[in-house]
């Protein structure tokens, strides 16, 4: 070991005692989120319970310029947690305190370590919610910090529509609170969606102050399945376009569905491409909705709506649509995902996706395509054989130009995952030189030892 | 005058001919906005019409480290356009192209001198229309640099929200892109946000890619009177707190009312607390908003709805509501206004906005009440000679208290003003040392050498 590190880990365990951990399986734990990447183990795992142990841990490390990469749940697809230049591990996942919630103001103060499961369950009997859902059971911090979306974003919006404030401890250890409890504010330049998405290279999120939403009085569910894409993806655009107030629309292609049914026993429905809606608002409300939409899809080939208005048929369908993820893995035992992201305007989603389509056949890859459609942003799973690097290459080379099709038509290379190891290279075409160079002197602003989750967000 | 100047208009004189103008009364009118704030004349103004030509011009003033303060439609209320350190005035008015509008995917890329009416105007035919409207007759790059909201922020969110990307001219004249045409993205920091309310410190704003909405199917407007200022709080906060999805929800006190009544001839109206009220829907879903709105506002003694259906019966009211600026500035011929803009959570909002009205009658100040009360937002203009320091001094002095109580309450200083010159000490306070420090250092980085908007925003 190094001496800076030595330094480090003799600090840490005066402050945290056994929560600081160089034991190997820990270690190997918190090599890796759910990615692709080539795991890289961290020399030391820090379990923070606190913000000033988040401070004193950030300071030392800052002191002895000791690389420390935050965790969460780990459940990144694009590498955030790997720690490629070793370092601490600086795991969040027990700060699960709930600090406040405001019914009457509508917000909550959460530590970063709070999933978003944990917080709608607590939420659920003042008849309160948190839109914001990847698929992934992630932290509010992991959120934050990869500017995470989710079903609910095309209604709701993303994390960065619903946070209101961060607690952010710098690289130095100087903790900083940013945001107010209003809902808008002019006063200065926005700290908070610069840590937003900033994925821990610009400081540590460690609680957050967040929108809540009142549960609508009607919410229903229906499934809707075609006889081709192009009629989901259509539907998706004319929907959208209507102005409906939809407030989940996914679409999952054949594959994608074949890999739901088996995984989440989703019986009943065809190995089909399939829109999942949801609908929230009030009874007539919700029923005005669904009315249009269903017409809009029956012109487009669509089947009758199943629905699913009950809340544990909801739930079952919800479930199987977040298991999305595990399920397309499941389709080639010991495989890894190389997941794309890309969001594109909607107007161009359906030449986007069928051309994806397209690139998979030619590739003869197994990639189900699921996606948040609404707001023009799906992924493509590339099931590749981690052990093969040759063909890990020729994945990575499908996801090249599906991303670079998405940025051709003015889209994102990310729309919600981050850009982490693996979207580097896109990045820097989607941003241009100059604005990557801006994100770095910012970068360099806040963390001017470079210990802030190195690796990441840049090439080297 | 100074030799760096001389070399700066010797350069734009040729690049831009008559159009850099050193006349007395042209830097008159660049001397200010609609503030209280003692006018400072730039030293000359330049009227550019392409992102080029500010390109050229702050390459020019980089080199020779002369300021540069935008300007646009010229209505800041917090000195935010006055040359507190002479230097170039750049005049970006005469940018009024609508660059793209693309209705598929609801979008539009506009020059920075477009105003928020132009834009509107443009695209009625198309059945479209672009949210953002705080009451002045500001431009789309005023309004990004502010992070601007109105009077439909409740219902459609501020500037911040419906900026998808930017064109930003850097210090050194370098040009930025910021964002996709994609609705999200994770891609990298936020750049877009961190100049988006940036107040021209970080760079000129030239252009913007803005989000767009389709015209309801219904709009109806409804004007509700309550004999106390009490009474019309309580039902905001209500209304807000029953998850009501309402598109306007705006308050004028007794004195704002007067004002307007003469000002704007609201003919029909008493001189009392009011809501004015607006619903986005369908026909269904607004006659139920409506419904549900009008009964919580009788059980806080309001009035029967005055309704206003028909397009010119609502372009009326909300004509005066627009001018309500300038009708509480007609109540007192030759002052200027003190304008406050604290925001809070909604649950504090009648404890803040009665504890003001004590605060304005304890001092003696003719000062209307006028808010986006659903947003916890609320303007008191306290109206003062702006001959007489002493005066001027007292009615800061009250406006101190009034931001005082709202940070004590977790609000905010600005909810849409921005901080410009007259807010800074409040910056400090709100934000703290830290955040403030970490502003400055970002600050460094995109304007090292201190030419954008000097003055502004920092205190000294």
């Amino acid at each position: 070991m190094s001496r800076p590190l030595d330094a480090v880990l003799e600090g840490c365990r005066a402050l945290i005692g056994e929560r600081c951990s160089t034991n190997a399986s820990i270690r190997d734990q918190h090599a890796h989120g759910e990615d692709w990447q080539t795991p890289a183990r961290p020399d030391a795992v820090c379990f923070a319970q606190t913000t000033a142990e988040v401070s004193a841990i950030l300071a030392l490390c800052h002191r002895h310029a000791v690389p420390v990469v935050p965790f969460g749940a780990g459940t990144s697809l694009e590498g955030h947690v790997t720690a490629v230049r070793g370092g601490i591990s600086l795991d969040l996942s027990r700060m699960t305190a709930i600090l406040e919630v405001n019914e009457a103001d509508l917000d909550a103060r959460v530590e970063a370590g709070v999933t978003r499961q944990a917080l709608n369950q607590h939420l659920r009997d003042r008849g309160l919610f948190f839109p914001v859902d990847p698929g992934a059971e992630a932290t509010i911090g992991g959120m934050c910090a990869t500017r995470a979306s989710g079903t609910n974003a095309v209604r709701y919006g993303t994390i960065r529509e619903n946070v209101l404030g961060l607690t952010v401890v710098l690289a130095d250890g100087r903790v900083l609170e940013t945001g107010t409890r209003a809902r808008k504010s002019a006063a200065g330049y926005d700290l908070t969606r610069l840590f937003v998405g900033s994925e821990g290279t610009l400081g540590i999120i460690t609680a957050a102050r967040l929108r809540l939403y009142g549960i609508p009085e009607a919410i229903s569910a229906a499934v809707c399945q075609f006889p081709d894409l192009a009629g989901a993806v259509e539907t998706v655009i004319a929907v959208m376009q209507s102005n409906i107030p939809v407030a989940r629309i996914e679409l999952l292609d054949e594959v994608q569905m074949r890999a739901c049914i088996r995984y989440s026993k989703l019986d009943g429905y065809a190995e089909r491409p399939t829109l999942f809606f949801e609908f929230h608002g009030s009874k007539a409300g919700v029923a005005e909705q669904a009315q249009a939409v269903e017409e809009i899809a029956g012109s487009f080939g669509g089947s009758a709506f199943a629905w699913a208005t009950s809340e544990e048929e909801r739930a079952r369908l919800w479930k199987a649509r977040h298991a999305a993820y595990y399920a397309g893995v499941a389709l080639r035992p010991g495989c890894k995902s190389i997941t794309t992201d890309v969001c594109v305007p909607i107007s161009r989603l359906a030449e986007c996706m069928l051309g994806a389509k397209k690139d998979i056949a030619a590739s003869g890859f197994t990639a189900p395509i699921v996606g948040h459609a609404g707001d023009g942003n799906f992924h493509t799973m590339i099931l590749v054989d981690p052990n093969d690097p040759a063909e890990i290459a020729r994945g990575f080379e499908l996801d090249r130009r599906i991303v670079a099709r998405a940025l051709a038509m003015g889209g994102t290379c990310t729309g919600e995952h981050g850009v982490g190891l693996g979207k580097r290279e896109f990045l820097l075409r989607e941003a241009g030189a100059d604005a990557v160079e801006a994100m770095r002197a910012v970068k360099a602003v806040f963390d001017p030892r470079g210990i802030l989750n190195p690796g990441k967000i840049f090439m080297n």
